[in-house]
């Protein structure tokens, strides 16, 4: 598809000015731009400006809080529980990653599991802070139901994504982060508009039964988990989801499974509520509370090396280690440039009419 | 195949004596015994007494340390490095993992990185430990290489599993205790011995080919990662192989990736040692870091009994909660005894004859 390129600052500055609008704080506004354009660049198209229309929609209608006080409602020397006031989740994630990554400071680990929240962008972004830190940073949130638990037939768990990274020396850390399903929903509608199949394992339609067409998946059916079926072992990626949402929400109070809030208009309302918002949780670990920095480093570096030099399996350059892709992508788009589908395009400009803030 | 029952204590006892035979602590011997036997238990039949032979050979070669001095070699509050001495696995995890629980207690939480150290049985035995104490535990380990990165063409990580549990009220506690493969290397090798094909997804061939002839994945070739292939998100699993074996190895100083030792006597030993032994990795997170302990359990009760409810795919009876099959093989087998196939037996036997400890 025919897609135009934005520099990535411009794209930036607009968002900013986009949150500023709802009152959101100049600092606050530029943090949750930058989750968002790190998004872009890293190549994880949907959860950058893509989603921006998302973000102006529920703070238009008040269902986001602009300017939230974040706050611990409990904790103890290396775990906390914080109360993100219904703000953006852009802006409390943020906020509670640097708790968790203080903690790990001064006791060598810190834990944060966060409620009353919203979507938080890309988990990634949380890790990548760490590592400013010479930390290692973990990340998790739940999201809107999309996925179906092995063997049901509905949607009853998000995307959950795991997200972790390590710092090696001279090699680029390893960035590991994956969501739980056996495919993104974008890929689903991707092959809906390009009128193509989707492979097996990867959705059930409305009546749980395996499907290759994607709209018998829009329609009410939903993603499989990692690993898909039973003989390829989907209970595992189910259970892993399920791990995401009881650190993220059962652990701090937020709505678990089914019941976590819409993003998007489209989204169906749940039947109930179980807690506030939706969940992340975030984890810091100090590489010198176990062994030497440098050591660590180093042997990151050899493990890197070793696992590139892996003997490739035909028609492949072999195993890629993890953040590659995203790293790659950020290397060419710093310098080319973010190209944007002209859906988006058209998202941005009515963002920027009703708003009034230019865009071009 | 046709099997035997053997109640639980007496094969209990049988490896505590067998253990002790080699100069292991009574203490030690008495909780290394319990870990196969929760393993047997529990139904995970490739990690009971169905091991206690390549224990046996270990200890007799003299490449396990019966006596070990556990030690932690770095410290902060929340976190810490053991060096396992090079003892049993089975004696090094307990005390490895009590470290963790120690630290949560007193810091709210506490992870453990340990170097120097060999198999450990199911890393779920160590959750259920954390559960004792109602916290919520996690355990991981690296093993042998047998699991290939995905486009990779040769056995480079182990089956590298991850287990966290939750505790909840008045239903069970949900255990997860998964390996990062597609499917495990145990039910390779029953396809082999009934001469029936392997699904695709589940390994390649020494070529790093697909291939659904069980012979080709044990002639050379290797698993495939949770995910099995690109399109299913294989490189998913494979980078949750990758994050356990640096949170065990590369983080505590042992050796990761292909470079682990062998366990049993067929396997090949590495043409190379990067650190010490295998690695393990601990968690424990104090509830009430987080939450009301009673607030939490009452939500995992509904949590459970949400996902039991979920609609159920067409010829299935609904979703499991994860930790459900071990549950009801522990119900069984503690009321029925623990069946053993004919070459399990045979391998207790050749114990019994060797070391002179009756068994029958």
């Amino acid at each position: 598809m025919e897609t135009k390129t934005y520099p990535s600052a411009s794209l930036r500055s607009f968002s900013e000015a986009v949150f500023r609008h709802f009152g959101v704080p100049d600092g606050d506004a530029a943090v949750a731009a930058d989750v968002l354009a790190r998004a872009d660049l890293r190549g994880i198209d949907s959860h950058g400006v893509a989603r921006l229309h998302s973000y102006f929609d529920m703070l238009s209608l008040g269902r986001i809080n602009p300017r939230p006080r974040v706050r611990i409602v409990r904790e103890t020397p290396s775990t906390a529980t914080v109360d993100g006031d219904n703000g953006l989740g852009l802006v409390v994630g943020p906020q509670a990653n640097a708790i968790a990554m203080d903690k790990a400071q001064a006791a060598g680990s810190g834990w944060v599991s966060v409620c009353n929240t919203n979507h938080f962008g890309i988990a990634g972004y949380y890790c990548l802070q760490a590592l400013e830190r010479d930390l290692i940073g973990w990340a998790m949130t739940n999201s809107t139901k999309l996925v179906a638990p092995l063997w049901g037939a509905e949607r009853m768990l998000g995307t959950n994504p795991i997200a972790i990274a390590f710092p090696a020396r001279t090699e680029p850390p390893v960035v590991i982060d994956l969501a739980t399903c056996a495919a993104a929903y974008g890929k689903i509608e991707i092959a809906r508009r390009k009128g193509e199949p989707i492979p097996e394992g990867w959705a059930v339609d409305r009546d749980g039964r395996p499907t290759t067409d994607p709209q018998a998946m829009i329609d009410g059916g939903a993603l499989l988990p990692l690993g898909s079926d039973r003989e390829r072992s989907g209970h595992k990626g189910y259970a892993l989801a399920a791990m995401v949402d009881v650190l993220c929400c059962v652990l701090s109070g937020a709505n678990w499974g089914p019941f976590a809030p819409p993003f998007a208009l489209r989204q169906e309302v749940p039947a109930r509520s179980v807690g506030r918002g939706i969940g992340h949780f975030f984890g810091a670990l100090r590489i010198d509370g176990f062994i030497e920095p440098d050591e660590f480093k180093r042997q990151m570096d050899e493990w890197i090396r070793t696992f590139r030099a892996t003997r490739p399996a035909p028609g492949t350059s072999g195993p890629l280690i993890p953040g590659d892709p995203e790293r790659r992508a950020e290397e060419e788009r710093r310098a080319g440039g973010i190209p944007l589908l002209p859906a988006v395009i058209e998202d941005l400009r009515d963002i920027s009419r009703r708003a009034r803030i230019p865009f071009d």
